[in-house]
């Protein structure tokens, strides 16, 4: 059962469009992804639980025609909300209030392995697809926060690998779940009285390490099949995961040959394990800080720089390297010789990203929580509207990407900005689409729809 | 932590209508109430899935005026889907769906203590009563089918008494979780930088027998404060567990006097432990089959019951007495003397239910499966509007009954043909508002809006 999911025998063929096109997804994070974005002017941080910020927002991003909204989670509260929106709406209820507003854009939601159930997360994904006619995308993480574990129960985090252990079976059980009703299952005749033809719905008896599940899901299959499988870790493990299970990846790279090599390593395991290496889209986050001149982005990114306040940027800061810099000069060089050598693995993709930092820039400390402020480690491309598009072209023509997760610094005036100024250019390079060919985010990645496991005559004898 | 919800000191007060008035949930049951409902001409059940069948239809139940609309849920599927429609698209993002598309009426929606985790069911509830403006309730049921329980790594469903301690338990958590935040948390000031006041966000560090959660919710307070808390169990357990913990009762009863009993025994119970009775609303379900005469209502019923299914009836009859009747003769005396005294406890209040029937009817095999077609056990009232407006009447001023959950055989038709024709005779007559007096579920139900537990500085200071 361990084979990715959008490689089996029978997939449906998607068209592939005429020329290679950017994929870009609208990160939607409560106040801004700068860490100061509510402070800034114009930020509406007091709609941060109103439903209708967020439909405005789908709204113009499916009338720029972005191929999706993206949601991060988890299931704790963050220690430094004192100083920062650092919760949100639950993504999955959200997505539905979403779907409803919108009729093309494609909506992905973070849910963590570590803390659902799969029969429970498999009935929430496939509503929300049913509800979307098909727009829906499962961002897969395994949870870093190790707060998050005395939500439920638990003495400690499971450590990062178990974590992966636990999550590889999950796949295993909700991909078995989403296609335990194959596609012509519901027969719906009234003259003969057959509703579901019930030897096209199937048990999935699954037993294993750390699931037992009977099934079959208790709805029919759903319009894309299943979600679009995300994923976001870029850790060892992670990258072996995605490879496996993923479709698109979210990743945080702060150069051109960072990115590159992490490209080139993911196509090429994709190749090895036999994926088609275009169904896995590899999607770096960026940052846009947009100015008429240079300056003025620069002057921009200085504001919000300054509207940082220190106990939040050095928790964040502690979270990642797992050292307390309180009390200290945030002038000062950054103190890398006190950082342990194998920092907190929770977030360890995050942790070499820092390291990297401080090795090629030698920051001060509050140049470091800058460079983090921006987007928690994300790519910030500051400047015009013509240098943030020739950045995302470059990342887009050199190996780097197949597209974006776009991050504003606040909301909406920060995305505002972008489609306003950056979407023109892109568009009169030919680089992004002028509308939607399709209704599915599966049709806008460029994705098959995979068929049943249930469809082979083989399962079905088993 | 025991005490009942709504009762703490310095809740708000709640504006009581000038005379009583009924409260109306719509039920909502794909294919509609009646089994072979979907079978019936102008049903759509081609539209089961589809999210803007339940739009229209809660658009029309908001015109309607009605208090809430009802979904009921399960986390396995039933075996007889072959024979019916036996499943529902997820019931929180369905709420969230609906909630986008309406402005005022409540919105409700079952799920299980058995087999959620608290902090994820708090905060998909609590993200819905936000995403609505607080039009949300929640039906806490403990989940009677064994099979689900083959859906999360159990061997054998809890029994009774265990669920119902789970349960319990589960109220005292998810109750603290969405306190957590006190009302005045959230701060929002951009000048100071302070977003939320972390002073009035608690943890509430449970440790008991089934859960152990750390919290703070990872949302501000919702519009209500917490969704209503519904309750549907009529068994013992049931009983005291709504006495403790709910503000409505959804109940099935067949005749005046097992409601008129029922009901007093809950307003009694509700005084005998310092509730209000007035708030713990007592709403049993009516399924209404509505004709010009008395003699086309009755062949409008006849109509239902010669399109139902014996393998399916005879398959709900096995699971509510533990009786499996396929190949006797359903023309013959229902065997009374087969069942075993205990019957199966999972649906004890059904059960009971079923032999009154049969001692004070003494029905054939499929006269007893018509009785359980039109609803489920539920009561079903044959005859012309003015004839099911007396029946409502009858139990709304006869102690027997403060609303009802109205169950149409059919949808949409069978509500439809209730708002034309009953509604405006309820009006007539003064039982039902013209208008909505407020906005919220709880001002629908005329329930108080609980403060925050930790809004006491006792429990500020634990």
């Amino acid at each position: 059962m361990s084979r990715p999911p959008s490689e089996t025998a029978s997939e449906t063929a998607s068209q592939a469009p005429s020329h290679r096109q950017l994929s870009l997804n609208l990160f939607v994070y409560p106040g801004g992804h700068h860490e100061a974005g509510w402070r800034y002017p114009g930020s509406e941080p007091e709609r941060i639980v109103d439903i209708t910020y967020y439909q405005e927002l789908a709204r113009k991003a499916e009338a720029a025609k972005f191929d999706a909204l993206f949601f991060a989670d988890g299931p704790a509260l963050a220690d430094n909300v004192r100083y920062a929106s650092r919760f949100r709406l639950e993504p999955l209820t959200t997505l539905s209030a979403l779907a409803s507003v919108t009729q093309k854009i494609g909506l992905i939601a973070t849910a963590s392995t570590t803390y659902y159930e799969p029969y429970n997360l498999a009935r929430l994904f496939a509503s929300v697809d049913h509800i979307s006619g098909g727009r829906v995308g499962w961002n897969i993480v395994t949870t870093s926060a190790a707060v998050a574990a005395q939500n439920f129960g638990l003495d400690e985090h499971p450590h990062h690998a178990d974590r992966y252990g636990r999550a590889h079976e999950f796949l295993d059980v909700i991909t078995k779940l989403w296609d335990s009703w194959q596609d012509d299952a519901l027969v719906i005749d009234p003259d003969s009285g057959i509703f579901a033809d019930t030897d096209r719905v199937h048990q999935i008896n699954h037993i294993g390490e750390h699931f037992r599940v009977r099934g079959p899901l208790n709805l029919p299959r759903s319009p894309q099949g299943r979600p679009v499988y995300v994923q976001a870790g870029s850790s060892e493990d992670g990258r072996e995961f995605a490879v496996r299970h993923a479709e698109a990846i979210f990743t945080a790279h702060q150069t051109l040959p960072s990115a590159q090599a992490f490209y080139a390593d993911i196509k090429a395991r994709a190749r090895a394990v036999g994926r088609n290496p275009d169904h896995l889209k590899v999607l770096p986050g960026i940052s846009p800080y947009i100015g008429s001149t240079e300056a003025e982005a620069r002057a921009l990114h200085e504001t919000f720089n300054n509207l940082t306040q220190a106990p939040y940027s050095l928790e964040l800061l502690r979270r990642i390297t797992g050292l307390d810099l309180s009390g200290h000069d945030l002038d000062a060089p950054f103190p890398r010789h006190l950082i342990a050598p194998d920092g907190d693995k929770a977030v360890a993709s995050r942790f070499q990203l820092v390291l990297d930092i401080v090795d090629r820039e030698k920051p001060t400390i509050r140049q470091l929580t800058h460079k983090l402020a921006g987007a928690r480690g994300h790519w910030v491309s500051v400047g015009t509207p013509e240098k943030i598009a020739d950045d995302i072209q470059t990342w887009f023509e050199n190996g780097a990407a197949d597209g974006f997760n776009v991050m504003p610094p606040w909301f909406h005036g920060g995305f505002d900005v972008f489609v306003a100024e950056v979407l023109p250019i892109l568009r009169k390079r030919g680089l992004f689409r002028e509308d939607y060919a399709g209704a599915t985010l599966r049709d806008h990645f460029g994705l098959p729809r995979p068929e049943s496991l249930y469809a082979s005559p083989a399962r079905q004898s088993a």
